[in-house]
């Protein structure tokens, strides 16, 4: 019992900073960084101003460690599609990629992925959250890569390609994604998926 | 000389308004649409506050008329894709269109293409500004479609597709080219065009 007493108190230290950081992120999805008041966020946790700033000094540690948390959820995500085997043609690994991320939403309840916009956004005026959505785009890029590795093994990219290229590219397909569903919001992930399928061989023959 | 007047007067009243225009693209790119102040506005164009509220009478509509503006701009640049006869592959379409969007930033001699960060991010919070960027999104779309149907009749893209969901996709890569050149910055066209390359058939045949 004597030995038990710090990991519960630590599983509880996770948990309500996680309990902060989701209810920060509703908050920052819904109204952007700047529009977003520490008050708001006390309240939508239910918890109290003390409580907050124990985990987090300032509002731009808690858009930072948003940002982490999101980046880590979107690399959770991920793992699915890497650790596919063999490896599925790049149609098929963009739909795997486009249906966890539906899943945050759902999880969530709440329109959630459209938090990147507000970072991206956000990335230009502050360097020091600049600095941590550079970190996660990088991070982001190198899953890609590891993909696009994977792909040209399988024939499915040109052999003399550049799989940090190639994951240039997915990023931004993946962020172009983003953007649409959140500002355009006719774009299915059929109907985007298929744009990819329309442009690649027929018979992956190289 | 009197049938002069009113002409001259007109492209006097077109220079102000662009020269208001510009220099609010300038400070929105620099610092977003809720860290810019009319008053950043007036300091930024040298004109008085009357002389800017003349023509936008309030941040709202110099919001939405910056978005048409960097629209138009856009569009414009898009047409040398459009023109193009025969119409080149994919990946030297998204080229062309790279390389346009790389001649307004030198234009205006800022990294103005970020201003689209800002746009997609306040297009979540305010409606009206969803609704402009929504339609200039449309709008981009529509031409990307205009591109695929050339494609599809050149045998660039599967006979078979929706040139819609293609032109999705290139909406997503332009974005993505956008998002990615902002906050990660080591994207090159050359980069970003070899990973779409690696995609594509090397001869095309269909």
């Amino acid at each position: 019992m004597v030995m038990a007493m710090p990991r519960v108190s630590e599983a509880h230290l996770n948990a309500r900073r996680d309990q902060i950081l989701e209810a920060a992120w509703r908050c920052f999805a819904r109204n952007g960084f700047p529009g977003t008041s520490m008050q708001d966020i006390f309240t939508e946790s239910g918890l109290s101003a003390g409580a907050v700033y124990r985990y987090f000094p300032s509002k731009l540690e808690l858009v930072k460690a948003t940002t982490e948390h999101v980046s880590q959820i979107a690399d959770d995500a991920f793992d699915s599609v890497v650790r596919s085997e063999p490896i599925p043609p790049p149609d098929t690994c963009v739909r795997l990629v486009v249906d966890a991320l539906g899943r945050i939403d759902q999880l969530q309840e709440a329109d959630l992925t459209g938090v990147a916009l507000h970072m991206w956004s956000e990335a230009l005026r502050e360097p020091a959250i600049g600095a941590a959505v550079e970190a996660v785009g990088i991070n982001v890029r190198r899953r890609w890569a590891e993909v696009a590795t994977r792909w040209q093994a399988a024939g499915y990219i040109a052999g003399d390609a550049d799989p940090d290229d190639v994951a240039r590219l997915f990023y931004g397909i993946m962020a172009g994604y983003i953007i649409q569903k959140c500002v355009i919001g006719d774009a299915t992930p059929d109907q985007y998926v298929a744009g990819l399928s329309a442009l690649l061989p027929a018979d992956f023959s190289r």
